[in-house]
Order: structure tokens, then sequence, then C-alpha cells
């Protein structure tokens, strides 16, 4: 038996809250259709931020009303503070995910609190989740480097993780927000985690800045991590981290995967069209490393 | 102390050799003068083909004989047989490289002789090369996957490495040519090659045509090898294997290398300007998937 990994899908969240051209709920729903097309099991479809801060994520629970499929498919919504936990449990959302910065100056910028603070604020979401019954996982952005403070000390995310655990977190996503993270370093990092929690509770959210996304993919692999953030045609940024392009792109991971012989359940030619109807919709999508090969592929019948 | 990688640099040879615009032998050496001016230590310069198959690589000879600094660089030659060897030995090269193909069907392809016959002439020319005191090393293509054949066996890799060695090939270049192999199989195969014979007298050669070269080089790094092949920008391809696209770019391993801590010599800043030499000379460069990011950095004066 294959072993499986999980792909969350993060283009309808963090590939679109950075771009110029605002897409509306229908569009951004359409966006996710293709996604549940290509047999996608675990989508992050939005956030509930102000939408005065991330003009891209407005009208939040309009979009989670509309949501397909959300029997067999793991909907999962940012949230920033209580505020936005609130919003999202009366717009029905069954998982939510806190976002928690691993430095001081990334919370200052990204939510304007302290690291205590926005540590603060995650647990208390934590705790409330767990009380009504929502899954709940934990981001730890900027967990290997921060645009303002440079690298991040691997024992201050391991503190930041426990918290998480200790609130209620089901899971942990270690994110290179801004893509500066090495394979070697990813390794240290996630092996340091892995023995302290296991790998069935973290997860690695990686963004392609440097081109290492998928190096780091690989490196996460080899110690046990099963579970990836990855954004249709490599969408994404983060519009308060300075040098945050796109996340590592679906397709190239899938491919990846697919070619070492783990089962993702997803349909790679459906995940070429899912591209293609995110190029339109954005206008600015050039798809991952492997997209012109794979489209290639596709014409020729072979995926 | 910071350990050693080596870069030999293919860019002026499979960089070039696939290109439909053909450089005159003044523009590819002012390529290969950029390239020095990075600092890389070694170049595969040309290749003494035919240049009625590769007209790309037409005047070898001359090219050859203006290479700049051939005191502190390594430039090798590749050679498709014994005639190639003498033109390479009177155009004063020092080093050269033999390429043979790991399935039947590619070498029909690449050199019309059978895998055999072409086993017999890199042999032949590699024991020439020995009792010439001409440093040689051996090429092994489609060592992972055949673009006619399919998946290739690692024990036909395995062997046909051990009669290279057994020639008298100081090194042998284990070469994914169609870009086909995942971090996985690399792993598995270059420990099967470093435990016979070695890190030191192995190299690796990723393309990236499915988007994961870099992450090849680090499964290739984790087994110990310390050499790699990489073209500037990430030019590249073989015109008889079918999908073969761009070698793994240059400047996406040495940033690798050097945020992993890793030496390779190369000055960064002086390689974007090589990038951007390429990009003017060929018309058909965009540079690796971490370009534009050094790019941003040189501009601000961070590299």
């Amino acid at each position: 038996m294959t072993e499986k990994v999980v792909i969350n899908e993060v283009g309808p969240r963090d590939g679109l809250q950075n771009q110029s051209k605002l897409l509306s709920v229908e569009a951004r729903l359409g966006m996710i259709q293709c996604l549940v097309d290509a047999n996608i099991s675990a989508i992050e479809a939005t956030s509930f931020v102000s939408p005065k801060a991330v003009p891209a994520m407005a009208d939040a629970d309009m979009l989670c009303r509309g949501l397909p499929n959300t029997d067999r498919i793991d909907y999962s919504v940012l949230i920033p503070n209580e505020k936005g936990y609130e919003l999202a449990l009366a717009a029905g959302a069954k998982s939510v995910a806190v976002v928690l910065s691993a430095s001081e100056e990334m919370n200052q910028k990204n939510i304007n609190m302290s690291l205590q603070r926005a540590t603060d604020v995650c647990c208390t979401v934590l705790r409330r989740a767990q009380a009504d019954q929502i899954a709940a996982r934990a981001y730890i952005a900027v967990a290997f480097e921060c645009p303002f403070e440079g690298k991040t000390n691997p024992q201050v995310v391991f503190d930041l993780a426990k918290d998480m655990f200790s609130a209620g977190a089901k899971e942990v996503i270690i994110a290179d927000t801004i893509g500066a993270a090495h394979p070697g370093e990813v390794r240290a990092l996630m092996q340091h985690l892995v023995a302290a929690w296991g790998a069935d509770h973290l997860s690695c959210h990686f963004h392609d800045t440097r081109g290492m996304a998928l190096a780091n993919v690989y490196a996460a692999l080899e110690t046990g991590i099963r579970k990836f953030d990855a954004s249709i045609g490599g969408l994404g940024g983060c519009p308060f981290a300075p040098g945050a392009t796109g996340n590592v792109a679906t397709e190239d991971v899938v491919l990846m995967l697919s070619k070492m012989g783990f089962d993702t359940g997803i349909d790679l030619g459906q995940l070429v069209s899912a591209v293609e109807k995110v190029q339109v919709l954005t206008g600015n999508c050039s798809g991952g490393h492997s997209f012109r090969w794979l489209q290639g592929q596709k014409e020729k019948g072979l995926l």
C-alpha cells in the first residue's frame, strides 16, 4: 500500500491575498471548484481578516457559505483573532487556523501586537475552538527567517509550538513565510519537532522566493512529515512580509510526491486545468516549475 | 573551515548546444569570461562533435585556443569518440569527458552506436587519455530514465560506472539527462555508487524539466557528493533527447550551497551579471528560479 501525503491547498487564501487584481466571491468559488475537481482533500478557503487590511479576502462569510462538497473536503479558514474566530464560526467554518509569527517585529508589522500578546491571543482562540469542538491548527510564521530580524532561533519556534499544542492545536504548521529556508535547516528543525510531537501533528508551508521550496519539501519528507501546504500555480505571498513571493506550487509538489510513490489522491491532469483557470482569473500566474512539462504531457494525453 | 563544493559550469556546452541562435566563438568566449569573472573554477567549454550534428559547437578548436585563465580554471571538453579525442588534444585540451548513455536506444539515437559499442569506444578513449596523462571523466547519461526505454535499471548504471573506472576514468558523472529523476531515487543510486567508489570520484548532472533539479542536488549532497554540473541561467537541453529542457541553474545551486554553509568560491553578484550577459547573447534565458530575487538583492547592493 502506498503511503499517503496530504496537500493542503492554500491558493484561495495565501495565493490570492497578495494579488493586485481582486477576485469576486464567485470567481474564488470557481477556483475552489477546480481544486475540488482535481480531488484535493484539504483547502484553506479564505481568511477572516479585516477587508480593509486585505481586500482580496473580503466577503469571507459569503465565500464560506458557497463552498462546494463540504462533506468530503477539509476546508479551513485563517483567523487573526477572537473576532475573526467568531465571524468564522458564524459563517459555518468547521476548521480554523491561527497565525503566530516567531519574531517580535513580524507580529508588530503583521497584526500590531507583541509576540507575547499574539501568543496569548492564539492560545485563547485555540482554547475556545477546543471547547467548541472546532478543529484548530496553528501556523508559526517566519519560522526560519524574519524579514526584519533575520535568522529565527529554532528554540523560539520549538517553544511557541509547545504553547500552541498546550492550548489545544491539533496541528502546528511550520511556515517559511519569506522563502529563506534551506533544506539543511528544514531537516534539523523538523527532526527536532517530530521527535517531540510526532510527524502526524506537524505540517510545513514553504515559499519559493529563492527557488528552494521543493528541496525543502523533500528535506521535510525525509524527517517523516506527510502534510504540506501548497498553492496552485505557485501563486502567493504575504502583503506584510517584504520579499515573500509565491508559495511552492501544488503541481510541483504533487508531481514529485507522485514520482516518489506517495499517494496524494490528486489528479495531475485536473491540476493542470486548475492552473489554467487561475491564470485566466488572476492574469498573473506562470505556473510552477513543472507546469510547462505537465501541460505538454496533458496535451499528449499522458496525464 | 567550511566544506568545499565544486561547480562544473556546463552552460557553454550543454547550455548552448540546443539553442536555435548560434553564437560565434567570440560570443562564447565572452560568456566564458563572465563565468571566469564570477570565480567559477571548472568549466565545460565545448564539445568536439561534428559541427553538422551540433552546429552550436562549431569551431571548438578555435574556442579552446582562446580560453582565458587556463592556468587556474579546470576547462574540460566533451568528446564523442576517438576522432573527437584527437581533435581535442590537437587544440590543447587538458581535460576531456566521454559520454555513455545507459540505454540501448539512447546510444543509437545520440551517436548511432549500440550500448556495447559505445562502452567500448568510451573505454578506448579513457585508456588513451590515461596513457597521454590527460584527465578524463565519463558521463553516464539517462542514468535514471531514458526518453525511449523508460526507467533505467540502477544496476546497469553501476556496471557501466565500473567499466568507466576500470578504463581509467578519474570521475564518473551521473546524468539525469531528461530531468526525470526524483530525490528518492537520486539518494538511493548515489548512496550505492558512493559506497563502491567514494564521493570524491563521483559527480551529478541534473536537468530541471520537472522542477526537481534542486531537490535532487540536495538529495545527492546528503549522500556525500560534493561536485555538481550546473548551467548559468538554467540554459540547456540535449538536441537528441526529447523533453530534455534546461539544466539546473548555476545561480540556484550556488545560492542553496552558500545558504547551507558550503564554500563554492563563486561570487553571486558576478553570477547575476553572467546570467544577464547570457540573456543578451541568447535572447532565450529567463534565469534560474532564484534569479529575480538575486537580481533584486544585487540592485540593493546586498550581493
